[in-house]
């Protein structure tokens, strides 16, 4: 049995992308609170040229906790320099997350640097950074949330697509552990269509590797694949057996809304676009 | 070391929908043939409403070979009746390849029919039907091609998606062989993010599975997933290592150039799109 998200209203997050970054964070926290949700997951552009301790505060007093935060600079880049600054851009991100009070850092990776076309290449890079970070990320208490994302955006934005390969690079990095400080962000818009599914997620709970679960929809057809992420239950994936796939293997973390929705959900106003969630999370997720 | 394309013209196949059916298969089959190619792959469009034996006719008389004739209708659907519908026309269109001469018949396989999210249910259709298909193909003299698509399309055109996942469905249905009916073709378009990709070739090319290679580029940024297709070249695909290791896993078949681009290559003339296929199998492939 998965857990009945209408009467745990604790483990239900609201990622502030879903709202389509139109208002304030504070506003924001304020209106996810108010909706009865008990976590959320902010974006570094929410943070950005604020006290990014007050906004903790903020969240803290609002009665909120953080699912995560969103998310990691690109690493792969063209030149040694290049490739030092992004790791450090990351390390930045990690600091705030600490003092957020973030379990987990999100990362989506990055891909090929312009005029590259070595994506073996890419994720090399992307581990060697990934290991530094996950010793960064120790100090400072959070962990690494590895985001394989949907081959679409192989190009451009993630180099790491496929779950298998997200967990193989955590066994390269940190090697089996008791209590893994680097694991996987499973979004089902990005691995619903996978044939290895199943297994890889089996795999990962056994290995306490999965740090987040993420949910939206496909919607068909899909106007614009960056930005027309449908509502739990307006697409055609079946995420409650994913749910209950993750839960099966011992999940039992924060259930997200991530929904990037240029031409819809960001242009509705921010109270209807979580009661829509909160329902939607009930009947459909 | 890989063939040089340039001095093979043989083995240089044009997938028509490159020239954006534009003209009768008439006018296209000799303009492929005056451009210096030795292969064409028609598409079923092609030959509607044609005399398909003149068809074949004119392919020969012209010089050309087939590298393959695109492509099925799709499989699965929300009831047996046009389930079996959609067999049949897949019967039809293996006995319109065996006419045409094309040695293998590419599938795309189609995916969740409307209203469903079973697409574990669309594979289970997919692949039940291709053992009858590979029974009549036999008979027929044409060989099955399953084509894995980019996952970008695994809701609406194939729940087949992975290089891996298509050997295994080929190791189902036919078991191991030595002289396989049943095989793959590798789009480099679809395939090219995959982290697996090296070891899957040299599996398919181990157990002679490798029916057709199509090439062309992937653009970033990609304006329409389906139909914004690069020219060899013109994106970020590396398709030089792809063919190497093709070539390196045996493989000795037609190189096609399969392009959709329905806002630059369909609209130059097809004189001009076969003179830069020509320039580019040599330069970028």
């Amino acid at each position: 049995m998965v857990r009945d998200l209408a009467s745990h209203p604790g483990i239900c997050s609201i990622n502030t992308a879903t709202l389509g970054f139109q208002a304030p964070i504070g506003e924001v926290i304020e209106a996810v609170a108010t909706a009865g949700f008990g976590m959320l997951a902010p974006w570094r552009r929410d943070t950005k040229d604020q006290n990014v301790a007050l906004v903790a505060k903020h969240i803290r007093d609002a009665g909120l906790k953080l699912s995560g935060y969103c998310r990691s600079p690109y690493i792969p880049a063209a030149t040694q320099q290049e490739y030092r600054a992004n790791i450090n851009a990351n390390k930045q991100a990690i600091d705030d997350a600490a003092v957020l009070g973030a379990p987990v850092f999100v990362m989506v990776v990055g891909s090929l640097p312009p005029g590259s076309k070595d994506i073996e290449g890419a994720r090399h890079q992307v581990r060697e950074a990934c290991a530094e970070l996950l010793d960064h990320g120790r100090r400072q208490g959070v962990k690494i949330g590895l985001e394989p994302l949907h081959p679409v955006y192989a190009a451009d934005r993630s180099c790491l697509t496929l779950l298998s390969e997200a967990l193989d690079w955590c066994d390269r990095i940190e090697g089996a552990s008791a209590d893994p400080q680097i694991g996987t962000i499973i979004d089902c818009y990005h691995v619903w269509w996978d044939p290895n599914l199943a297994r890889d997620v089996a795999r990962a709970g056994q290995a306490r590797r999965i740090f987040g679960f993420h949910v939206c929809d496909w919607l068909v057809p899909t106007i614009d694949v960056l930005n027309d992420r449908g509502m739990m239950g307006d697409g055609i994936i079946d995420i409650p057996s994913i749910r209950a796939a993750l839960e099966g293997a011992g999940y039992t973390g924060p259930v997200e809304v991530e929904i990037f929705s240029a031409a819809n959900w960001w242009k509705r106003p921010m109270s209807e676009t979580l009661l829509t969630c909160k329902r939607q999370l009930s009947r459909a997720t």
